[in-house]
């Protein structure tokens, strides 16, 4: 294997595709009719998105071991005069852009220090009670600079402000040592394989903000490798905290050499789709052997977590006799149709722990994956989803005792009034380990809106507790999706994901709902277009209608007009 | 006033304009590559979309009263012969569509028989034992056709489906009297007004198939009634159980005279947006006299249900002072100007006894405002809020006693763990009456995809009980929706209200999943189109990838290919 070094040059080779500028947004739309007046001239000046999609600036702040911890600092307009005046101080979100949201868009990834394969795993570092870098990393990004935001808004003299941000800035913040307990208690994960130097720590586990997984890959209806380097940028740029690689097909390593050298965040696989690959696509001539060998190569090539369906068992899969739409899960279906062909176990299950021996040399985080979800609502919760995330259960147990980090998968089609129960019990089975679902999808019906019927599910079971989101988008069960699915998919699992956070009050969250709904009362339209889940989208949208008439300058919009606008009517109640 | 049959010719010069026609989709997508597979072109005679859109064959079933309650018909394909084969029952969506959704398109609304103004309300006819005409028509509609549907799978031969859809069908079927029952204990509502005989009964109650409701109207920044018109056809298209007008501007009436002589759903309008315009735009010019005027004016055109903002209380506003966001409601701002400028108790609560005469007299249902609904997170469920709903209870029961008929608005901004607390208090405080909510929006960044934010709190609340949901577009917070975002509006919404339906276990809701299940695992793709929200775009988002590809009878999709499908792969695994 090459190291790390050598692989950064590979990377920034691979990397130089994409197109990035400094867009100032307010540009776009100055036509004959806009006033020029020196206000919207500033704002000309001020609002800018980079690559005409990120807003602020990056800035980092260090950890607690001194590396870098990006963010982007987003500046607010001060409060208007009639508002009682005062500067605002600049808000924080996480950037998970790596090399795509800084300088020309097309760095070469900053490589990270790793220890040789073999080292302790984070696990084991936990449990021997040492804070390790990565850990550091985490807390600091968990904190989204409320430190910086705290000392600012001191200085703003702007008393409504200061009322506003008070109690939710009374929170504790994340620290190093507290992601170490929850990473030594087994109730958070740092996927990060010590063979990938691109990546940064990223934390996942109940206890911080919920994540969200973007799925990309190749498939046999669309081979191109450089289509899926152009939806990794667009998962980035919509603000995906994993991303997995699902390749299929004749070019699956080449694609994941290439995302694994691009992606600044941790990435995922389905190691059993590479070994189908060798197999010649037969199920029936997959065998432990050929696994092994896709195991280790994945292992060396970095990857971060991977998903193993080794709880799909012979008895398991009786119990889908009876289901409506059967197995879904393409790992389920595989492993189910070589157990049937072979007449015996899954050799996942049965070579458990050699997986275990190479997850921890790598410490790579197994995904443990559930190939028997629920394909319908009517087979949501059923006997042989329960009775896998049960055996799920014995093999987190066996991970733990290997010092093997893990997340157990879970959800598909499960009635709303089902979703909490699948918390539930994975809380008792598996001891609180990070749960990782997809959707769960509420509904049946939502085909071309599947985005949606999924979102609904996961902020419920993301306030129950589940710890990162498997995205869906509006092209789930009809297509692969393109860059523009994968836009409208991570937006709006963005959005269940932060909705999740206010929910089950994770410190920090309810900030940039303040600073959004404040800027809205106070008509700083710049600031809500800039603190929104998509800022070009939201600009736009709202441009449609007022372009031309001082839109963003306005003390209404056009939902109500000037006459009706509410918060313009009672705004001098109490003078 | 002119009689109901004069109204009719009006109604028929209005209604002329949509275009409309039965086209065969498949026909859209025949290209030089398509194969002509005599399979292919069976399809194209089968599928049809009425005017693009709707699926199946607009059906009538009698109502008790023998009145036709129109339905689509949805007829499936034959299980194929892999899967056991045998035909599918026909599967009965609700139609609300009225004229625009038979014949041409065009057609003149059925005008039902009304009694004259004065005659018993639906309450006080339910409370006297007496089941009413309306009462039996909406009845007929919740059961979507599943009597016929249980006829028609008997004879089909197909084992499996009866298997399939036997628990599903056991559900009692709902009965005349069941809804006059729910009437009588206000649990439910039938907003209808005299006045108003192009309308067909609807009943909106906890205990039935939750109802959605599209805002349209014009404002100051959109004056054309024609685009109204577009955007009320756009709304029935996807399935609006009610329409709110919400027309500001000089075109205000014209515009209401127009909806209501077209819409076949119950419209309801929020009468305070006229009283403003009569009074200049001032809200200090607002008075008692100019508010009846409208009101009984309204009433006499056929306003089926109004908005009443009568529990926005001097004291109540008080409580607003802190606020994040102040008032967001317009009803709420206007009234909470006025009782400030005029150092006066707010007219509507002062005159309740008047306007529940008027109410009772055409029997209007009264939509009892939350003019302090929270416009952010921040303030959800705050001191405000729920000090109205307590008022909002008072009201309902001085309605109760005058035998009008009363639904309760909700939420706004509210995070998830908020939610259901809304639902439990207007329970307790509002005797159950329908509650009718605006989302709730579980976060306040989602600009742009607002529509999300607000389905995801909707699917909540509706599982808790809810009756009606109204609408969110994507442009909520930007600006006014256009034709394009009240579709996206609705398909969300539909969602929503559909798995709160399955959450909550009305009876029936699962056999539209259960149908789009199993052509999901049978790869019947022509009819996954047509049993989807929007069978349009679920066709051409699977047509975009697989096209001339035999796509449509493919037994797979480009998701995971042909090699990785699990459910081809895990098919024969009980054989």
């Amino acid at each position: 294997m090459t190291n790390p070094t050598e692989k950064s040059r590979a990377a920034s080779t691979v990397s130089s595709a994409p197109e990035a500028s400094i867009i100032p947004i307010a540009a776009h739309e100055r036509s004959a009719d806009t006033p020029e007046t020196p206000d919207a001239a500033d704002a000309n000046e001020r609002i800018r998105l980079f690559a005409g999609r990120l807003p602020g600036l990056r800035v980092y702040r260090p950890s607690t071991f001194g590396e870098p911890v990006p963010f982007r600092r987003i500046e607010l307009e001060p409060t208007p005069e009639c508002f009682g005046g005062g500067r605002q101080p600049a808000l924080w979100l996480a950037d998970v852009t790596g090399p795509f949201g800084e300088g020309d868009g097309k760095g070469t990834p900053r490589l990270r220090a790793r220890p040789e394969p073999g080292a302790p795993t984070q696990l084991q570092s936990a449990r021997e009670g040492r804070v390790t870098p990565e850990m550091a990393f985490a807390a600091e990004r968990e904190n989204l600079g409320r430190e910086a935001f705290l000392e600012e808004l001191s200085r703003c003299g702007n008393p409504r402000a200061e009322a506003l941000y008070a109690k939710l800035l009374a929170a504790p913040a994340f620290t190093p040592e507290f992601v170490r307990d929850e990473v030594a208690r087994r109730r958070a994960v740092i996927p990060l394989n010590v063979r990938h130097p691109e990546a940064e720590p990223m934390v996942i586990g109940r206890a911080f903000s919920t994540k969200v997984n973007a799925n990309i890959g190749t498939s046999a209806s669309s081979k191109s490798g450089r289509e899926e380097y152009a939806k990794l940028r667009e998962a980035l740029f919509c603000g995906a905290d994993t991303v997995m690689d699902l390749s299929t097909g004749p070019e699956i390593r080449t694609t994941r050499e290439m995302l694994l050298r691009a992606s600044p965040v941790p990435l995922g696989t389905v190691p059993i789709y590479e070994a189908l690959e060798r197999a010649g696509g037969d199920p029936a001539n997959l065998s432990w052997e050929i696994f092994r060998e896709v195991l280790v190569e994945q292992a060396e090539s970095g990857v971060d977590y991977m998903t193993i369906h080794a709880g799909v068992l012979k008895a398991h899969v009786e119990l889908t006799r009876n289901r409506l739409t059967g197995i879904v899960s393409r790992g389920g279906g595989i492993l189910a149709r070589w157990m049937k062909d072979h007449g015996r176990e899954n050799f996942l299950y049965e070579h458990f722990d050699e997986i275990l021996d190479t997850a921890a040399r790598y410490d790579i985080t197994l995904s443990l994956g559930d190939g028997l979800r629920s394909g319908s609502i009517a087979d949501g919760n059923d006997a042989a989803q329960f009775a896998e995330l049960r055996t799920l259960g014995q093999l987190n147990a066996a991970a733990g005792r290997r010092g093997v980090q893990v997340m157990i998968e879970g959800p598909g089609h499960v009635p709303l009034s089902g979703v909490v129960e699948n918390q539930r019990l994975e809380d008792d089975w598996c001891a609180e380990a990070p749960f990782y679902t997809l959707g769960p999808l509420v509904t049946d019906i939502g085909a071309g809106y599947d985005h949606v019927t999924a979102a609904i599910g996961a902020t419920t079971i993301g306030a129950a507790g589940t710890a990162m989101l498997c995205y869906v988008t509006p092209k789930e069960h009809l297509g692969l999706p393109d860059a523009c699915d994968v836009r409208e998919g991570m937006a709006v699992f963005r959005i269940a994901a932060h909705a999740a956070d206010i929910a089950k009050g994770i410190p920090g969250a309810l900030l940039r709902d303040a600073a959004m709904s404040a800027a809205r009362f106070e008509f700083r339209w710049d600031d809500q277009f800039l603190l929104s889940v998509d800022p070009e989208r939201a600009r736009r949208f709202h441009g449609e209608q007022l372009k031309g008439r001082g839109a963003r300058t306005a003390h209404f919009c056009s939902m109500c007009g000037p006459s009706y606008c509410p918060m313009k009517l009672a705004r001098d109640l109490f003078d």
